[in-house]
């Protein structure tokens, strides 16, 4: 089998075309900041090298192999639908979360402002679905969306509220990620031939990936190495944002999680000290460990329910590559 | 025929169960911000009276009785997301626009927040388009989001655009309204069962009335009664809108005409006494009589695209009372 990091490449390549299909689509000025966002262009609409991971259509693609398909135009569509999907949520949630940085560069927002922000998101998130809308999937993706948003609206509330279950953590999190992993999973197999009961298995097999891929997003933002993230060291924590190692510390009944939560509870805006305080005490407080530790569940229970689908051994070990790059990354 | 006022609680009334099924499914907090937006409660979630002008869904009413067909489900699924898709698209102009009044209440972003602005409309654009997923209509829903959102850009645009040409503003009311009832009326006639043919005369209708229903409501910005409109008078001129009856007046070649673009030209905020001077520059320069000779031509194309539709006696009926209140409007 190829690198993963060259079956990531060829699923960015191979959608690419679908993407600038509907990115060329929008007027001149969304277009630009659709580009700009996904990587294509600087903010100027100079060429660049260098986008996002395009994990969820790697996922898509290898779930249609996986079901004995192949990449038909079909296939490409899902998943460069998921893809731009994704792209919309990225757009608004930096909005929401007054994030200035996304993927190394300043975010779309920051550099278009917010107004054209909004509607490129609104733009993408339309043209997402309306792609697959010839197709028995459209409804799949946008179930996907509605799920995204509960998610969000879960991590919006989080922020403001003074006491979060792990329980209510991982729903959020497999809202906002495991839904829309789940889907490009989901819509591979579908749009491969496969029955609904094999897309619902690797449904759950995308689900369960996702919530791991998110607890490691959020053990990146607080301990990753931020020249690798492309994101600022802390900003969740700053933000005083529940994020699943966090939780999991302020849950934890231990004395470093009693002073995380006397830090939290601070109105003051955090300084570098205080976010690598705080960063400590929720590894002290076992943060770090649970998020290991659930990781490798939550891989585990992946693993598992693909093992029981029965791939082609291509699709097989592409889908386990991605899960061991989605548990190992450090970006 | 019942009066047209009744036609419209009617629609409201009709399209209420299916929005109701839609904001109940939506998370706590952003079904309290839809439902607020659409006048169904205040702030605290008090039941109130009084919502929207329900013109849309009682054109996609109308449009199936034209065409001989009744309010079956699908008629109001197609009505009721016709509604949604106007109201996701009012919340995010509202934050765009940074406008603080809407339906004589403080716009929802202004209660709420930005974000959960956002976010309330991200979910009823999608459920909107969920709703028509099952049927052939969602692709035609998507289409007319995508022109709304070019409208929206080109609106944007002419805000910071020195000069913008008549042909221009005209194409940009066209993507803003005219999409958007054109397709109230196309889902309406398809929904109904009618041919391709008739569901495209039912849109050209709904379009030419969209481009008179944006021209009544701009000058309704401008000379309209606050207490009747909702919104503060000047909000579009104080923000250098280039309005259809502005872009009229500024390209008029008058001296009127000429005073109004440097009042445009000056950095200055507008005060009451520079908004009132622009609007009576606006209408010496004759923007006020091209605004109400254009809404004649249009409405006039409408009620011809009508008529060689052959409509039922009933239908048609309704949607010349329709269209007879788009132009005599006062709010």
């Amino acid at each position: 089998m190829r690198p993963v990091t060259q079956l990531l490449l060829e699923a960015r390549e191979a959608i690419t075309p679908a993407l600038r299909d509907i990115v060329d689509g929008l007027p001149d000025t969304l277009r630009r900041v659709a580009g700009y966002h996904i990587g294509w262009w600087d903010a100027e609409g100079r060429p660049i090298s260098g986008t996002g991971k395009a994990i969820r259509p790697a996922l898509t693609l290898a779930c249609a192999r996986a079901t004995g398909g192949t990449a038909t135009p079909g296939v490409l569509d899902a998943a460069a639908a998921v893809e731009l999907v994704h792209d919309f949520s990225l757009l608004h949630d930096d909005v929401m979360d007054n994030d200035t940085t996304r993927r190394h560069r300043p975010s779309a927002w920051s550099v278009f402002g917010v107004d054209q922000a909004i509607l490129t998101g609104d733009m993408l998130l339309t043209a997402a679905i309306r792609r697959l809308c010839d197709t028995d999937l459209a409804p799949v993706l946008a179930d996907a969306v509605l799920e995204l948003g509960t998610g969000q609206c879960a991590d919006l509330a989080f922020e403001d509220a003074s006491e979060v279950s792990l329980a209510e953590c991982l729903a959020m999190a497999e809202g906002k990620t495991g839904a829309i992993l789940g889907t490009a999973c989901e819509l591979g197999a579908r749009a491969a031939g496969a029955t609904a009961q094999a897309a619902s298995g690797y449904r759950t097999f995308g689900r369960q990936l996702g919530v791991a891929f998110q607890i490691v997003d959020d053990a990146l933002s607080i301990w990753g190495d931020p020249l690798r993230t492309g994101k600022p060291i802390g900003n969740d924590l700053a933000a005083r944002k529940k994020s699943l190692p966090v939780a999991a510390a302020l849950l934890s009944d231990t004395a470093a999680g009693r002073e995380l939560a006397q830090v939290f509870a601070t109105t003051d805006e955090f300084d570098q000290t205080t976010t690598a305080r705080a960063a400590e005490l929720v590894e002290q407080a076992g943060g770090r460990t649970w998020a290991a530790a659930e990781v490798d569940r939550r891989i585990g229970s992946a693993l598992r329910a693909l093992a029981d689908l029965g791939p082609t051994p291509d699709g097989g070990a592409e889908l386990r590559a991605i899960a061991a790059l989605v548990t190992n990354r450090d970006h």
